[in-house]
């Protein structure tokens, strides 16, 4: 039993990804026969014969495929294929539709396709339930890792009602949230906070691009469209921007840092009130059907709810049903490399186990 | 495409599951042929067609099968067959080995053959992973329909080493410690709190079966199992029963909670205790492979641990491995009949994916 592998990327994720892959002991075996290591270079089993992973970083290399090739490819293959794009890139999520219309399986954590148009949500899906077409895994597109998509999906599947998602679904806005505001009263200062985040590395190259939640809307935008609600974009709801008005025309993100004090006023008497009603900031998506709302902004809880008491990182999603009125909660590191390869490779072996041969 | 499903038992978790599986909109059909409505009676369709579940209750019934007649019918199937055992009964579970063997897929929350002696469960797996084995889902035998075991065997299935697992995985006794013993010091009785859960219905009819911990240790049994501890049964470890020992005698359920009074002052020094270190007192399973070790009983932790905010008769497991050093934590109901079905079912779709044809 085996299917016909392509990887595009070997960067953070895809090396630790292939890394695993190169230790994944399972009864199906998982056959590369194409491995884009760049932007420009892959290696091509043309005979389908398996690649040798071991030395994927130094054999001589071809230019790489263009994707309507590589879509003919893996079509051929006298075994199922399966894409994985470990990549952010969105040419490549664009053809996602097409590769799934050809009978290509997909797994990946690239958040493009899946939180773009929902026209593009719609024809991919649409193309994977259509006989013969190809299916799509994506659960590290949302907590990496973590088993939240697949745990969503189960739920409607069996015909459950969401009533209300609500999650802290970025790693840099949740360490940022959690040094910031706690049960016991502090000066901790926003500028610091992310100071220390982008030290960490857990920023972006401009804070802004983390800090303006549109990162985050993606996410939201992927599970609110499993529970049903029917988002149009991320830019469709609202998105309550961390970055001050006044910093978003800042030529660099190092000017952004530097003018950033200027504002950690504003933030400390936000903290300040809510620690006077016994309550901590947490920056969160919400998805709530009574309200027929999805929103992405900073929220405030009490001392004692699991948001509260996250500690670094950490991503923590609630999802409150009919049957779970006391709210599933998924929680634990929801970005990193080790743990993104982690979910892309379990979608990848559960595609195999569906469609070896 | 379709499989033929075999449905034995229709008590509290199996009717919830039939009115889940009568709304399923699937793609995979899922066509009940046999279904066993109690001990006694069960509707066949000799012929594969799919019977009418609207009419299941009073719908002319026939003598049960005999399990390996059942076996028989299953295997001679036209379409791939799959087994949904929705009872807790031993005789049942002791067949798995032969029903998977014959490549019947099994969907369930029966605990009996997974718990046992661990030769059992390596049969199952062995005879499951044969050619022509079937499949064998049974993620709501620990925790209900959260995703706890899926969860553990993707982790495990793509090279992640487990360090060590804690769970609250009894709502019964989850209820109990956590009205018991909170941040706030309290006189709460332990006797008053079980004589609520038990009427509350959170309690066997005879509270000792919930609170000897033998249930949960099943429960751990099968984790560690999973997480590739190889527990020879239930009794191989430390299970620290809440029962007091001179009360394990008394005749009825009735006696021993009219004698369980005379040991409140033991639990409230023991609550007192963990409350001067500023920590709350948990019924706990924990597997801990540094030190080699899988018990079950009471543990402390700190306030600001997700065990200790737990509320209701929630379950939680806390899951550290490598990839997660800072665990995996899956909380929400762990028992019900509206989630247990959700999570046999939800197993069921996801055996049906894979085999139907």
């Amino acid at each position: 039993m085996s299917v016909n592998v392509a990887i595009i990327g070997a960067g953070v994720v895809g090396s630790a990804f292939l890394n695993q892959l190169k230790n994944l002991s399972s009864p199906i075996a998982l056959n590369v026969v194409y491995l884009a290591r760049n932007s420009k270079e892959a290696l091509i089993s043309k005979d389908y014969l398996p690649l040798d992973l071991q030395t994927y970083q130094t054999a001589p290399a071809q230019a790489v495929l263009p994707l309507a090739e590589l879509a003919a490819f893996l079509h051929a293959s006298p075994k199922p294929a399966v894409l994985i794009d470990n990549t952010s890139n969105a040419a490549i999520a664009d053809f996602y539709p097409e590769f799934v219309k050809q009978g290509i399986s997909i797994a990946t954590p690239n958040k493009k396709a899946f939180s773009d148009k929902l026209a593009v949500w719609n024809e991919i899906f649409a193309n994977s339930a259509a006989p013969g077409g190809g299916l799509v895994y994506h659960e590290a597109t949302v907590g990496a890792g973590l088993p939240i998509i697949g745990s969503l999906r189960d739920l409607v599947a069996t015909g459950d009602k969401v009533e209300k998602i609500e999650g802290i679904l970025s790693g840099s806005l949740s360490y940022i949230f959690n040094a910031l505001s706690t049960a016991e009263a502090s000066t901790t200062k926003f500028s610091d906070v992310v100071k220390v985040a982008k030290e960490l590395g857990y920023l972006e190259p401009d804070p802004r691009d983390d800090l303006n939640g549109m990162d985050f809307a993606r996410k939201v935008t992927i599970l609110a469209r499993i529970a049903g609600f029917e988002v149009e974009s991320p830019s469709a709801f609202l998105v309550d921007s961390l970055v001050p008005a006044p910093l978003e025309a800042c030529a660099s993100g190092a000017e952004f840092l530097q003018k950033l004090p200027d504002f950690d006023a504003d933030f400390q008497k936000r903290k300040d009130d809510a620690l006077a009603e016994n309550k901590v900031l947490r920056y969160v998506g919400q998805i709530d059907f009574a309200a027929n709302k999805v929103s992405v902004g900073i929220a405030k809880y009490d001392f004692d709810h699991p948001f509260a008491s996250l500690k670094g990182s950490d991503n923590v999603v609630s999802i409150k049903t009919q049957r779970y009125p006391n709210p599933l909660i998924i929680q634990g590191a929801g970005a990193g490399a080790e743990v993104t390869a982690h979910g892309v490779l379990a979608d990848a072996l559960k595609i195999a186990e569906r469609v070896a041969k």
